[in-house]
């Protein structure tokens, strides 16, 4: 047992620091204001510019393991997911390393034919286009998988795909060129082997954007926004990923590290919202005294930072479970963080609002998009209460009597 | 002790009732798509129907106690602002009822002249104008009243007034008017004899709004939005409210009848989300069961139900205690509400936003924003942690040992 | 709606109040003193005094609406209650108003037999003897009724009751010379109507009590201890209360008030602990500066006062719709004060606990044995979780659809 | 960064969990019925013979780092006592690794001359006597350890201690032989340089053992129970412990370990209380189905499971700090994981005890008094407030100004 980072991940963590404090961090007024002219989901200028610079300095697609990535394990890169996280409306996108286009990256890498590859995920691994993941849909109880129903079936060479998603991120941003689609293609195949997952160019006809949704006041823009979509294309044979009926198994293959990347942001989330609390506290000064001597406000320091410790550590040792044992020997983990970060993070960024006052709730600073964000992710691929019931149930087998 | 409202408040509850059931809720979906239209701050035109019908039906400045309104104490009119927070984008503004006015409305009845009257408050009675309320600055930390510093000094025949506010609530509206003033008159004078309060029309030169602040990502237009607002103006003496140096009593009086509405209407919101919860969990049935069957779920049901009820009680009698022993006597209870009740309307609305999964930070539903709007009230008029040091430091007095 | 008390009920607050400063308080410490030398469960010789003065004072069997009692409403009774949770080791039995013998004369009142009332009933109103409730089993879950399984079966001119019982409340105590029990006596009957209520004179041969259990290490004495008893008895037929098969809503019956008293004991200990943070507050100065003056003690100060407010406002409206409109149309509220207040008093209790330090988890202050009490009723009768699932399926019903 | 134990703590672990399985836990009926045969602070016998296997097995002070231990470091150490914490009053007396036990001879291995090594230190060791740690006074506000009052000036060729402790843990104990005693011996020295630490034998004259008290009605006869009382002593002076005026460093370093071993141990508790809530769910049937299988009570086991795993991983880096950094590198985490493990554990084994009904509360389960020894821990070394202070003033000096 050894809680030190590895000489290579404070390497890592240096650098991925070093551009923040110096390019991201200066970089973030004049995003917003640019934000404010391009539109919600248009990808402002400066972020082009930080995209070459974190390219330039190595900082680039950290997240992927194998082919085309930095070859770095979960627990490696974990640490440096947490830095971006301070920055979550900027580091993520710069370093090529936002939502929802990691995970798909992912499956395209082990899913896709060359062809697709060779089309979709080569300028995708380049930063000069993004994809977005379909998969809920707006009338069933998306936290039950099994739910889902839009219509995949075989159709000449290729398979027709008919049905309404809804929170397919990333769809909303202009730059978005390819879905990943999951939908339903042997209704009565046995549980788990009924699904289908495939690619979908964004510019075949029949992908019909609806209207975008909002995340509390929020467009969401550094995740592409959010697109309800009617579907009704057809794709050739050669875009489905995997096996046919197999697309429940990538599903569960996308999400293990894609909660250590979720929850490693919210992390990092949580220590930006930290540091704003903190200094805040020494600029105000009701009744007499700073904020940051008043024994309410240092309740909530201690608080904050036990609980981001806590979280982390946790959120490391799945790392180090996924990498060492798999998605399945760190099931329970993988539960556990998908409930807890984003609570712990709500709560920190939470009393760094009330610390800010007024400011804290409106754009002046980050934090009220972060809790937005956070508070999300409690309801996002699935909501806490299925995580915790799979998790209780996994703990109890351990218990139940033999029978 | 007697617990059943008197027979004049259940036949308004019922009128207002009625007018929410037929005439508001239908129209929700209109105003969410004229808002779009119109924008953040305008009014979309179906407001001013039912405004016209809310007239018609005598539901009309309810609010007020005494000359231009209905003549009901606090404890008649708290349960039909609780009403009114069912659909607190449309209902309070229906009946002109709506936040920031009904306490500018207040002031001007009570303190100011009879000029000022007639140009200002007869037109804002007719809910043919709206106003602002202008406190909060930026540089300072507003939980204390005290830190309050834009200049007002006489000058010639009037007075002017020189500072920086923000968090103007109202001022974003077009349709705003005139803005009720806190300032600085008297830096040296003994403390709550320091400011003073002042009526300031929305077209005197010098009246500079440099920009809105949001909530959440909402733009706030049912409170007429929140401005930044840059002053250096002159206006008459007779735009004096009350008296020189008066202003803190003023704001104090304010606050008491404001901090029912509020409470009640956090009620209200608390009510309605408990209505979406409970009905969305018969439509979704995750894991082969309704969602209403389910034990977790159930707990949330019957703790919103118990923590709702709870609250409206201490509010009631709040307001009972300030028509009877007026707000001196009320001030632990006033506290105690401005503290309690947005956060349970918090959590209750938390818990339905939980209950809808995405639909629930969406446009679709309005918890996103009432939670905007009920977590924010614990920031407004103060931070709850100043309230709770009052609450508190009140109590304990009791118990000093006598020196 | 007036939330003020009575003339009535402001006088009998008095004398109930003067009762409590003047002979209560000063005998907490002599109680404590005698119940040490004369064991856990005997009646120390002060209490005897003080139910002399209690009577003379004419505060005795306030609890009992009818016959032999006061005559008081539920909520005429329901302040006093909770004068007497202040010194809940010492008020209630003083004033004969103490658990389980309140619920069990009421049951006594309205479904014993004349002689069994003359022979029981008679003394328990004088005090001269205590009594016991026999319903929970150790083997089965005994949160659902329907559980319970000791068989009562007629035998000869009577019945036969055989089985095991625990939490058998007052059956420790010497002076304990009736018991009140449940029993299964038509398995196979209609839901609701297999259980018969029936009285076993405590001397009976086949009464058989095994041992005591504790409650956090307390042997609670005040209401008689608790006893596991192992049943085999004959007793004739008049010892039938109520109707054979007819227990359960005898059960029922004796639960809306006996949750009304719990619940203002409740609020009683709270008070008190409040009043022990509060003055313990002003006599300790860690870091320099009295307790009573820091933000963290202050926040639990505002906090308890919130927290008692709400919950004693609720179990008062929850009385006063027992009047009006009874137990079935007060079931929600029934339910919510009985999840409600144990809760709340913990909490309170346990901020006095630690602002005590020490001192407070040891016998020199009532919170540890409070915190026990107010604990323990978080389970007693049904634990809150039982409560809470009633509760919300009682609300559901309003939304679900009609079918 | 490596999650996994050494091979060695893996080994020891499988010692130490095989002799819970085979030897203490069937023993912890037969303990419990010695303790109420032989008085609450009695050594039963069944603990002698636990003792004598545990030498045998080479499980014998464990806990100590250097001279006479196992030479374990703290993060080799932290997972053993967890596991003694699964029998909290039995394993760690039967493994001589017992609080105030292992502090107090921590003390005497470092600070004591020969003669008192010999004298105290060889028996200790041995499990022959116990001891006590005097520190607490019943008249200041003991979480600030500056108030300490109890005097200790030189005469002759000795000291003299005068003065009143409480909570002087391990001093009820028949077997208890020697007291470590913190004492004001200059009162006007410069802070930390004022107290001084001494040995006091228990048979020297003027050691007045007045009362002891309990901790939630348990007399908490595993740490030896908490005594009352009253020095005026005289002893010589090579029973002065390290420094004359040296005290507080030594109260420091006696903490350091004694956090990681008390919050380890509370990890065991927890994890203790939740096999017996998993099992419990497995045999209790309420409204027809097993516990174990309904929500509320799944949401409580995932809970549980996410707060122990994050407290667990807490407290083995806080050891692993402690190993390589040293206490004052470590004084986040220390203070981190003395306020978060007991509440933690508290919360943990209140679940617990709402699963197991009423049977939870009582002797019948280690429940209750697992939860009084993890409350009394968020107070004892200064309560929870004191050092989540201490926590944000060091957090908070990052962001100080530089003035």
């Amino acid at each position: 047992m050894e809680f030190a980072y590895s000489p290579k991940v404070l390497d890592l963590q240096a650098q991925v620091t070093d551009f923040l404090n110096t390019k991201i961090m200066p970089a973030e007024a004049v995003h917003r204001e640019q934000a404010g002219e391009h539109g919600p989901w248009a990808q402002p200028p400066i972020l082009e510019e930080l995209k070459i610079q974190a390219r330039a300095r190595g900082l680039w697609n950290l997240f992927l393991p194998g082919e085309g990535g930095a070859g770095l394990t979960n627990l490696e890169y974990a640490p440096l997911a947490e830095i971006s996280g301070r920055s979550p409306m900027l580091l993520p996108e710069a370093m090529n390393c936002s939502a929802p286009d990691t995970g798909n990256m992912e499956v395209l890498v082990h899913f896709a034919t060359p062809a697709i590859k060779e089309r979709w995920l080569t300028p995708l691994l380049a930063g000069e286009i993004r994809s977005a993941y379909s998969m809920t849909e707006p009338d069933v109880a998306s936290s039950d998988a099994n739910n889902i129903r839009t219509e995949i079936t075989e159709e000449g060479d290729g398979f027709r795909i008919k049905g309404r998603k809804w929170w397919s991120s990333g769809a909303m941003s202009p730059r978005c060129q390819i879905l990943v689609v999951m939908g339903l293609s042997a209704p009565n195949g046995e549980r788990h082997k009924r699904h289908t997952m495939i690619a979908v160019p964004m510019q075949t006809p029949g992908v019909n954007v609806l209207r975008s949704t909002s995340v509390f006041g929020f467009s969401d823009g550094s995740h592409g926004g959010h697109a309800e979509i009617d579907f009704d294309v057809w794709v050739p044979r050669d875009h489905l990923l995997g096996e046919l009926h197999g697309g429940f198994a990538i599903a569960q293959a996308r999400l293990g590290p894609g909660r250590i990347h979720h929850a490693m942001r919210l992390i990092g989330m949580a220590e930006r919202a930290f540091d704003i609390m903190c200094e805040r506290a020494y600029t105000r000064f009701p009744f007499g005294k700073a904020l940051a001597e008043q024994g309410v406000f240092q309740d909530w320091v201690a608080e904050a930072r036990i609980r981001i410790e806590q979280a982390r550590l946790l959120v490391l040792k799945t790392a180090w479970l996924m990498d060492t044992v798999g998605n399945r020997g760190a099931a329970v983990e993988i539960s556990a963080i998908k409930v807890s970060t984003p609570q712990m993070a709500a709560w920190v960024i939470d009393r760094a609002i009330q610390t800010c006052g007024g400011a804290g709730v409106s754009q002046d600073f980050p934090l009220a998009e972060m809790y937005a964000q956070a508070r999300m992710l409690s309801l996002a691929d699935g909501p806490d209460e299925v995580h915790k019931m799979a998790l209780a149930r996994r703990e109890l087998r351990r218990y139940a009597p033999s029978t």
